[in-house]
């Protein structure tokens, strides 16, 4: 009998060349968990993820599912392949599901975390973890703005062009839904975890470089509105370093 | 006017060979913040730490001082020095002290923390910075048994032989005093935070390695007194892996 199997995964992004598998030889979280796939079934196994994430992107709760015929049990799956994937890389979970499964179509929320280090010096332990914000930040006016993505919206400005849909010439349905954001301080660190039912390419990374300008004082109230009308990337702030953000939860 | 210059650093200790510089090329803490004083001030600056730290251990606030004749500012030498360090390496905090500070022999108290991520499944983003224990643990008894190390003890039994020492044939005063024993429980991690006026030779990770011992029931109800009164290093359990271990504080 064919079972399709979902794994939750979580990875340090920072010496990956993201999720995705590539045509040269890059080191991808999807190609390390095929190639340990490969030696413990013996076989060539495609596993298919919630989403792409970036170069140097992390997660804490990525989700992955593979079809497969085994009699092995789901904690000895999760075992052989903790065994098998790079130290950067640990299942966290393994699961039966059922056969209409799929890790991308399937799901309904995602969550992604942005960390922001909110003080005058550098730190090193979690130097590959967060961005390190120097200035002063006014975080209610970030709250305040932030309250502008919410809901049903066209995210086109936040998109930013990706090579891979371009050199196929799709069209992107750009509107999706905002459940939420999140916008805490913890100690020296500010964090942000906005939830939607799907992400544009750098959607987060694009909103969290505006709502930075926004606390900076360099854009102005009402500023995310504006953006959102004008539905043209180039009236978003920058896009935020890749190595602040973290994929958390995926629900399905 | 030389000034007495007291820095409070934090670092990985992953990629380093334990702060104290070697004679062979070790990449180490101390050396490559000296490193960095050179190419400040032009010339060989010898810096004082609290303490050594071995390989794989890392620190949140190791404490070290230098002299320095200097119209720099204290923010100026943090920019400097954090603009010429490695990155694993993080100046937090640089201030003016009095001229008889010594970074070693001025500390009055120091903090070490040993964390251990107690679950079936490893994980990837912290492990470099907890030991991974699958196994159950019996949490009451570790708490119960750690109260014999607390107050003024010959700690003999968990000092390792230090080569450096046993080089020079220096005899140690065994006698530590033990102020606070900290174990708690936060989600997945189980944190050992051990406050003493100072610490013997991998001291906190034999402490560690027979408290881990006594949660998995291989060692008895009073087994720790025991282990004191032998003043013998074979008495006590396995030395924990570095990389769990943080020095977190060091008071004066």
């Amino acid at each position: 009998m064919i079972r399709n199997i979902k794994l939750t995964i979580e990875y340090d992004g920072t010496n990956f060349q993201g999720w995705q598998i590539q045509k040269n030889d890059s080191r991808t979280v999807q190609g390390s968990i095929e190639n340990a796939l490969k030696t413990i079934f013996k076989k060539n196994i495609k596993l298919y993820g919630s989403g792409r994430t970036d170069s140097g992107v992390h997660a804490l709760g990525q989700v992955a599912n593979f079809k497969i015929s085994t009699s092995m049990s789901t904690d000895e799956i999760t075992k052989a392949l903790n065994g098998n994937i790079p130290k950067d890389i640990a299942i966290l979970k393994t699961e039966d599901v059922s056969k209409d499964f799929h890790a991308q179509y399937s799901a309904k929320i995602k969550t992604y975390r942005y960390t922001i280090l909110c003080r005058k010096n550098r730190c090193a332990q979690q130097r590959n973890y967060c961005l390190h914000y120097p200035g002063k930040l006014n975080i209610r006016s970030m709250k305040e703005e932030a309250k502008s993505l919410l809901g049903k919206k066209n995210f086109k400005s936040f998109q930013a062009s990706d090579p891979a849909k371009k050199a196929k010439n799709l069209k992107d349905n750009t509107v999706r839904t905002i459940s939420d954001i999140n916008i805490k301080r913890k100690a020296d660190l500010l964090i942000i975890e906005i939830t939607a039912n799907g992400f544009l390419y750098k959607m987060v990374r694009n909103i969290v470089g505006t709502l930075l300008e926004v606390g900076r004082g360099k854009l102005e109230k009402g500023c995310i509105c504006n953006i959102l009308a004008k539905k043209d990337r180039n009236c978003a702030a920058f896009t935020a370093k890749a190595h602040g953000l973290s994929l958390i939860s995926v629900k399905y």
